[in-house]
């Protein structure tokens, strides 16, 4: 086999954010569950919300995608793979992640659904909720994968939310197969709580037939996954499962448990908290950018903390500024 | 004929912005004229530059669009009338607007064009440098002009931008006849200096016919117009020709003339310059709303500045912040 020539190559739902400030007040009227992923299945559904929503802005977001795409700006090599609808917002998708760099081969779906969007609810705390209505995305088929582009990178990278819809979740344990069959790194995302909660079962059968080699997770998932609100508890017995854990904590920093050992890092501090939609999609990607470099797990750890740092303090999942100048301030 | 139900009722091109950060050599590369609003008539035109352009935002735009948005922010009731398509970027523009309690009645027109786009290029210096594709803006027929919608408003607010494409313009000449004829003002704004060489016959005759009340124009702008380098002499020749003349000059504040005396507004200071979109427009807005609210000039001026000031220091160009709050607290 080939020694890989991409950094990381991703697997998400591809996904445009509409974005828009509300306050408390909204949450609780329509009542959603605050800081939490919930789905949208109807057109309907999606429409409603919308229509209640006020003047909005629209980013390329999608967890994954957005890892890739702070990766690609720190100067990694990444590809990715996601299935957006031949539309204005798919067309808007497949630009941002192109123009990053990333190499994005997935092509368009023609017809009915729409390119997936997430309608993210910004409250003052800068906290987001967020509902998605999955469209396209939901449609990954397992042909769509490049097998190619996935036997290229060091490590693939898959986001929980692709065990929502039925046709990605099969693609998943394929590409799985393909990265570890060429020797590949498979890292993997509790993505959110609630997602947990709807394929815990799934979730820890990957883990326990050690398909996984690092594993991302905030204290949310990690205590839904072991069903525990005891947080040591839950790091231990998932730390026994695989090799690397990452646990994003807010404003508590993060740590990691590399086969036993265990690290952490202090949050970065901020200016100003605006919006905390990319958090943890950040901490990831200069998590892995730093993997990737050969760095040490504690450097890692400071590269994901420089990276949320940096898109908490505006409004859009993915980074605005020179993160890879903000690394290199931090770490030399 | 009956009392104004509406501060504001503007017509304008209904647009998107796609707003990326380049640097001035991005600009130089592609030829284009730093701080300036260019004309893309080609849809390959208007995609080879999308395709140069880096990871974008989308937000609703429009210069007169974002005045009226501003002015709902500020508490105003408005009306807006302009053209989208029937497709998801046109979803975006009427969500966007009526999420603000502007009235939007212009029905979407189906087929192509698509729902206009404005790439706008933000350099680190804040400017920015726009390139518009008009799409479905530039066939606003006179036949889509809501004669009530016009009638309800205290003032009729126009943009340069519109002498542009041919039906809006005819439109525009008819909407005017319907304004004045109900007794309302009818505010223009010059809306760019390479607008102002392309109409400058059209706009002095607009004057010298004295079918304008107000007008809102910047130091280029007004220099166009009277084609002089001297900025006095272009002041004076103006403010002879319309009752009451408003001229942005960004750090160096603005004035305003009315029947023949001047008064003038400082800059506010500000925190951060992110991103100059929008300026003009939400002091136009801010400017409008103290009219409306029967204000003096100078208050009217310094509520320019106000929204001015809070739209440069973030991207997009329609406020984020709490304008009304922050009128409140310079004026009281």
């Amino acid at each position: 086999m080939s020694q890989p020539t991409l950094d990381v190559v991703a697997i998400g739902n591809a996904i445009v954010d509409v974005i828009a400030q509300t306050d408390d007040a909204f949450i609780a009227r329509e009542g959603l569950s605050k800081g939490a992923m919930q789905l949208l299945f109807s057109t309907e559904e999606a429409e409603a919300l919308y229509a209640k929503m006020g003047q909005a802005v629209e980013a390329s977001g999608g967890s994954a995608a957005n890892t890739v795409a702070g990766i690609a700006a720190l100067g990694g090599r990444c590809g990715f793979i996601g299935q957006v609808a031949d539309d204005q917002l798919g067309e808007v998708f497949r630009h941002d992640i192109t123009a990053l760099g990333v190499e994005f081969t997935t092509e368009a779906r023609s017809g009915e659904p729409a390119t997936a969007r997430c309608m993210i609810l910004v409250t003052p705390d800068g906290e987001r909720t967020m509902n998605t209505f999955l469209g396209a995305s939901q449609h990954l088929p397992a042909k769509a994968l490049d097998r190619d582009l996935i036997e290229r990178g060091a490590i693939l990278y898959l986001e929980g939310y692709l065990w929502d819809p039925e046709e990605p979740k099969a693609a998943m344990d394929h590409a799985i197969d393909i990265a570890r069959t060429a020797g590949r790194k498979v890292a993997f995302t509790l993505s959110d709580g609630f997602c947990v909660d709807r394929h815990r079962d799934e979730f820890l059968e990957l883990l326990d037939d050690g398909r996984l080699d690092i594993l991302f997770a905030n204290e949310d998932e990690i205590k839904s996954l072991q069903q525990t609100q005891d947080f040591e508890a839950a790091v231990e017995a998932t730390a026994a499962k695989v090799p690397l854990l990452i646990v994003t904590r807010s404003e508590k920093g993060a740590i990691a448990v590399e086969d036993g050992t265990r690290c952490a890092v202090e949050a970065e501090a901020i200016d100003r908290l605006v919006d905390t939609t990319g958090a943890g999609d950040q901490f990831a990607g200069g998590f892995l950018m730093g993997l990737s470099q050969g760095r040490s797990v504690e450097d890692c750890l400071a590269m994901g903390a420089v990276c949320a740092a940096e898109v908490i303090q505006h409004y859009g999942p993915r980074p605005e500024g020179d993160i890879k100048q903000l690394v290199s301030a931090r770490l030399g």
